[in-house]
């Protein structure tokens, strides 16, 4: 129902770590922790103490009150933080169970303990008999409503054993209400089940047992964790457990940076505070920075390309009316629109462009054809611009005749001895600035950190402003998969300054070569966006 | 309805390749068709006669018959080639519309058009009156029917404009129904709209029409493209348009390599033959492949990880019921069952690992335990073992003490002038193989290259079977963002050899030292492999 409040309980520390290619150390996790603690956010599952060792010192920290969070801030209301577990083992009495004193001893006022739901995963994985699992889940529970927690119990692989089994399954979530949980949160654990079918287990639970907190946490197998998140809330769930990005084991949990607008922007309940909604898409790339987690440029609402417009005909509409190409406002997320320019894109995208450095030019200004020529020529090498925004803003300079270089590298020799050890590698450069040459040599760790240090260290007195930058990503990519080594790479580089990031782009055989065209062109921008030459890009920005 | 016939339209070279970083070529585009002509998709939408050289020679080789297409295959079933284009333009007629004739020529049996059906379009941005634009739709379909094509409409904007004018919505589709198409495609071309309001338009149409072809073309800007596709299939659309991997404008297409096995394997719906979708996973793998697209390894059914079991309790289980973790069998979509190792891995992981060069071994065997402590110290230096698993063999084999280096790499220098132009660096190695000492020096086109190549010119003469072997891809990747050109890199190499791939590794503040690693790795690998001491992998064999 519009205006009802749906929770948001967020496991990307958790469950998203499970997700290949995640690591949390217990420094990121403390970071995420301060970020999200005021985000509106209602829960954050920080981990399960007694897992692994990462774990565990976070939660000694976060007993011993050793994290400095934000203060509590009433209007954009701070998080609760959940460990996570599992019920006692079978035959074993909750007393004696080491999985649940750590969970007593972990600090947190939530807890939330995952059972089994389904008779298969019983009789096959537990091997205990069907009434032992009903009594570890009742008795779990109650032992740590008894020690003072609020207790949400995960029913695991819900949906699966409510289909087999429905009589059983529900006795699994009777069992837990009867030891004094707060909250069910039913689980699609394997992520294949139909939205139509999520929407009938919710509303059996709902209208049997009415939780406090009914939960829904959907897998993304089957592609619908969004679509069944949202069916579950349909049917009567008030609590949706996800992660940001959509992280997670297999094909991921569902994607809280997708559910949280729809459900706000779009279906009219409460989530969060507009202003909070605002910092979802810096969270949501934060957090794939931080564990180094590729992010999906594609993802609905946050991802990069989720409001970029590259057909002229859609660039053209959206320039006219936004609703015309945009079903909401970026902004409201705290995304932008952006007009792509490649060898596909009309004059209306260059144009678009080009009017950053001259905004009173001209759609039938020879300028831009001139500029649409050069675009296609170069992407046809294998420059794709839409990765490398900096290195466009020089193009269009250079078009308009208004590039004029702050420097010029003139000559560079490297060598390297990559088995010797560190400070391997020395570089040779001979650079112009002004009227003025300077020959500089500097080593460094590897050609291509060799090559960086002589260019920075040469520049730096004469631009103090490229010390304050840093190259934060570096990337190769083979372009012809079939040629080897010596095939044509594409190297992109992404440079950051303050909250501004651009990528610059180098291609050429020589990987070498293609590092030093993208560095090069990653100091012009430095350079240009301090002598507001290039203006400063506002993605990211809060 | 259970055994109801739904037709794939498969848009990838269209409507796919207005992607961010998407681009193919014409020859991309022919290897496309070739591939997926006898795959038992329905209709292979191919481009748009008349928007670009690249679609202007593709059409022409098509009408001209230039293009090698298999022999048609009863069994399978083969595909119409579809052209794509728009209704004429406003005040024009259809015998003088550029685009109606282009499309005519285009030498396909079907054409597909677009049109808009929603008023804000019609008066923003066509600038034309409501009932002109009817005309234009019902004179262009009917234009095209007379010259002998079989006619899909594409109502563009459908489900907004009927949201907003449910009248003039219908209106519209009923111009083209007038003019004679056999398909109306109701499009959610801003992929914000929720599956409900999709399922009452889609009964509407269905209603009032019933067309012999009711598609749906649903984009994923809500995350729901899957989810409103099956909506709509469900509410009687008998087509699905979409592309493989969900690729597409913004945050994509709905997703063909979800929608297949959705609606065969798990609602019931006849498709394409099993044998056929086996190949799906291969398939969306190469087109990615093909135009150099990110593959997203989470991306259901035919994902890398979509199989994959990281935590040790889910090993455990699927190893003794994989319907305990696994919601369909993953050789349906000719995917298959990963059991990764990371940090996190227990046990049952690392033993099941090893297993593969010792299949006797205990899970209590204390290797299994100096595995897990090796990995983990390996992982926490930067390793990521789960996209190397051409490294993770090796240290297996070193682990059990069968890992007998076929070389030795002794010594390495490397000179680099990237400046210069081609081949501007040397690398002179001493590598020993067996009981001999080779030194050789080898000019290359960048330093990596330069490496590889004294690498394989010394080792092919030892190991022919190297020079069948390819890299296909190299990666880099900056592990600490904050450190700029001399923070820890990770390279990872892609190698295949026939069907076989595999990634090896490298980690190490210098690039070319990781590089060197992960090249090494790489060649020990192709050459254990073919003496059959490591197993050949059947990752995407057919």
């Amino acid at each position: 129902m519009k205006g009802t409040k749906i929770s948001i309980y967020d496991t990307t520390m958790r469950d998203g770590a499970q997700g290949e290619g995640v690591n949390f150390t217990v420094k990121d996790k403390i970071l995420y922790l301060q970020m999200m603690y005021n985000s509106g956010i209602d829960y954050i599952e920080a981990g399960w103490p007694g897992s692994n060792p990462k774990d565990d010192e976070l939660f000694r920290m976060i007993a011993a009150k050793e994290i400095a969070l934000p203060a509590k801030d009433k209007a954009k209301r701070s998080a609760r933080i959940a460990a996570f577990g599992s019920t006692c083992k079978v035959n074993e009495s909750p007393e004696k169970s080491e999985i649940l004193s750590k969970l007593i001893a972990a600090g947190t006022d939530t807890v939330t303990i995952v059972g089994k739901a389904w008779k298969l995963h019983v009789t096959e994985v537990l091997r205990a008999s069907l009434e032992e699992n009903l009594r570890i889940i009742r008795d779990s529970v109650n032992f740590l409503v008894q020690a003072g927690k609020e207790v949400i119990f995960d029913a695991e692989h819900f949906f699966d054993g409510w289909l087999e089994d429905p009589d059983y399954a529900m006795r699994c979530v009777e069992a837990a209400m009867l030891g004094g949980a707060k909250g069910i949160t039913l689980c699609d654990t394997n992520g294949g089940t139909y939205s139509r079918d999520i929407s009938r287990g919710v509303e059996a639970v709902k209208k049997t047992f009415d939780p406090q907190i009914l939960g829904i946490h959907a897998h993304n197998d089957g592609g619908l964790a969004v679509a069944n998140s949202l069916a579950a809330v349909e049917a009567g769930a008030n609590q949706i457990q996800g992660c940001l990005n959509g992280m997670g084991e297999r094909c991921g949990n569902a994607n809280l940076s997708t559910l949280i607008p729809w459900l706000q922007l779009k279906l009219g309940y409460e989530v969060m505070e507009p202003e909070a909604l605002r910092n979802l898409t810096r969270f949501s790339r934060y957090v794939a920075e931080l564990v180094n987690y590729p992010f999906d440029s594609k993802q609905p609402f946050v991802g990069r390309s989720a409001f970029a417009h590259k057909a002229g005909m859609h660039v053209d509409a959206v320039l006219k009316d936004k609703r015309t190409f945009e079903h909401i406002d970026p902004s409201l997320v705290g995304n932008e629109r952006r007009i792509l320019v490649s060898d596909q894109s009309g004059k209306a995208n260059i144009c678009e462009r080009l009017r950053r450095f001259q905004p009173d030019l001209e759609k039938d200004d020879p300028l831009v054809e001139e500029a649409m020529r050069r675009i296609k020529e170069e992407e046809n090498q294998g420059y794709q611009f839409e990765t490398a925004e900096g290195s466009l803003d020089l193009l269009c300079l250079e078009i308009l005749g208004k590039f004029d270089p702050p420097f010029e590298l003139l000559d560079c020799h490297v060598w390297s001895d990559p088995l010797r050890g560190e400070l391997d590698s020395v570089a040779v450069i001979k650079v112009k600035v002004k009227d003025q040459c300077v020959h500089v040599a500097a080593e460094g760790d590897g050609p291509v950190n060799a090559l960086d240090k002589a260019l920075r260290n040469t520049l730096s007195a004469f631009f103090p402003v490229i010390e304050k930058s840093q190259l934060v990503d570096y990337k190769v990519r083979v372009l012809d998969g079939s040629q080897g080594t010596d095939a044509v790479v594409r190297v992109v580089v992404e440079t950051r300054h303050g909250l501004d990031s651009w990528g610059t782009i180098g291609i050429s055989s020589n990987i070498l070569r293609a590092s030093s065209k993208a560095l090069l062109d990653a100091l012009y921008v430095v350079i240009l966006k301090d002598q507001g030459v290039i203006p400063k890009s506002v993605v990211n920005h809060n």
